[in-house]
């Protein structure tokens, strides 16, 4: 496997990082999860648009539109020949002795290499399980940063009680999204899901399924739901880049709709692979 | 120098980690400041009871006391002549293909080395300026991870404020701590501090100054106290490993008390010295 380390391609087992980078002691960077389907990035821009918002809130000194780094991921599936799988790119502040300021003279690490993803099909016919957990997070989920023990022990957790995903809550009224990834709810068939601001993420496939609901003239719209809304809603399905939409069909015992996947979130699967020829969303 | 690297004692420039280590790829990790007065370690042991507190919290299965974590820290001071300095120690969870739940086998990362550390004086004598910032961090601030963002943000947030620490506020009843430090008022003869709980980091220095208070008889409590009754105190003070006791003198431009360090940082301060033979904390 080749590695992009630093604009050079690598081995991977040659592909280390110093002690004293910052995305190691500080969780200090940002990252993204592209996802490749027949060879072509899927929604690339809107991922690198996304990458440039978490490198301004976060004040990291990466000029994204005078780098290269475009051709350098293009270069990097091609040469691992990434036909259907998933790209990781991690851009830290860089290396610099230990110390909380952001540092004068460092260059940002950045780092991408091929992860293996395939379609989550028995998920995605099935549904899976989910359990309520508190979101005790910080508040600008928003930036896609390495400060991700919160998601971790959240997604841990739910292993731990023996299903799929963890759904974070702040109080019982705010239901905001998954351990890693977006969560939507179907009542009377509107879709309903948390707005894009401090609390949440915005997946990119969060932004695709508006899209889609758009073009499957689905009433779609960004509002708090509770947990009781959660937990009565006719459907609930999360979305995120690796597991495009999968139905949840129970929450902590609670069965969802009639315990199997909805015709929304069925709808949206189907759509989601007609349409993903799209380029960039609009 | 030579560093700590999973047991062995290497030299800095050939101390890498992997790439996929969890410490640089989701924070997911722990870790201590080691102060060394006169060659000795300043109080190891309540140094180790914390870490063990971080490593259990985090569910990081590292055992410390079948470790030979101890010695080695012994052994790299030496090994370096650290005779007035710190020592930055780390833990992960270790390398893995990244994944967000905990992996089923690996070993977590150990790492340490020496960090370049003296006392504070021109700041201890003159007093230092700070900024109050919103504590948006997450709601586990009680394990010393490397989820960090949020500090860093803020530190450089003072910084670029032209003061040098910033201290967090929940909101305006409620002062927490400050970027890197404890804040402690003084009121009226009394010393007051946020209660120990996840709100904060449980600082060895700030239980350190507990104990002072109590050889010097000067009431202390533990207390939450709003940002006027920070603003209006007597004495405003912060502690850390690096930092001893340090008075702040001016917050957003608001003069705390005669805008001097008070007597009873002055006090601590003298007394943090003669105590420091301690060997730990009772």
């Amino acid at each position: 496997m080749f590695v992009l380390l630093n604009n050079k391609f690598i081995d991977r087992q040659d592909s280390l990082i110093d002690i004293e980078d910052r995305g190691n002691q500080f969780g200090d960077g940002v990252y993204e999860v592209f996802r490749i389907y027949d060879g072509e990035y899927f929604l690339l821009d809107d991922h690198l648009k996304r990458l440039e918002f978490s490198l301004k809130e976060t004040q990291i000194d990466y000029n994204l539109n005078q780098s290269k780094l475009k051709d350098q991921l293009l270069t990097l599936a091609q040469k691992n020949d990434v036909v259907d799988g998933g790209i990781y790119l991690q851009i830290s502040r860089g290396s610099a002795a230990r110390n909380h300021p952001f540092p004068e003279q460092t260059t940002p690490t950045v780092l991408a290499y091929p992860i293996p993803v395939t379609q989550p099909k028995e998920q995605q016919q099935n549904g899976i399980q989910a359990t309520l957990y508190q979101d005790i997070r910080w508040l600008r989920c928003d930036i896609k940063s390495l400060n991700l023990l919160g998601n971790v022990m959240a997604k841990q957790h739910a292993l731990d009680y023996g299903v799929n995903e963890a759904i974070f809550y702040r109080d019982k009224d705010h239901v905001t999204e998954g351990s890693s990834c977006n969560v939507f709810i179907v009542r009377d068939g509107v879709i309903q899901t948390h707005p894009a601001n401090n609390y949440i993420l915005n997946g990119i496939t969060r932004l695709y399924i508006q899209y889609l609901a758009k073009q499957l003239d689905i009433p779609i719209k960004e509002e708090v739901f509770s947990v009781d809304e959660l937990k009565q809603a006719d459907e609930v399905f999360i979305s995120s880049t690796t597991s495009e939409v999968i139905s949840v069909i129970d929450i902590d015992g609670q069965t969802i709709g009639d315990g199997q996947p909805g015709p929304v979130a069925q709808q949206l699967l189907d759509a989601f692979f007609d349409h993903k020829d799209i380029q960039q969303l609009p």
